[in-house]
């Protein structure tokens, strides 16, 4: 079974570009990559809040929050 | 041919679990991936830094610099 990797965004250029970069870098073989823009999904900001996630972009990987730059505080999406 | 991608950390904790996660997620049938112990490695700073590396954890994948988080600022490794 593979394990669950999400990668939250909100659209900023920093986003897009960890996204292209480190998003699309993960190995599909095992793991299911999610990618969530968090400013479209406002449904998923408690979820993203709850894996440890402070501002976007963030990886999501096995249940860990890491944090990839920092572009945005999640605060500001709301 | 595999593209490129360089983990640099200090051997903090933050650094050993973004290396043990996001690290060793990325797909090695299309990246090379070294890891550097800046700490360590001392002689590879200036490579971190031109690549543009502010800090530790770091992911360079494409050449580009990507932050893990903020573990130590790159600065207090010297």
């Amino acid at each position: 079974m593979k394990a669950k990797a999400i990668f939250y965004h909100a659209g900023c250029p920093v986003c897009v570009a960890a996204e292209q970069h480190v998003a699309n870098a993960l190995d599909t073989s095992r793991y299911d990559v999610e990618i969530v823009h968090l400013g479209e999904s406002k449904s998923r900001l408690q979820e993203a809040e709850v894996a440890g996630v402070k501002s976007v972009p963030a990886l999501v990987l096995d249940g860990s929050a890491f944090h990839i730059n920092f572009g945005a505080g999640i605060d500001a999406l709301r």
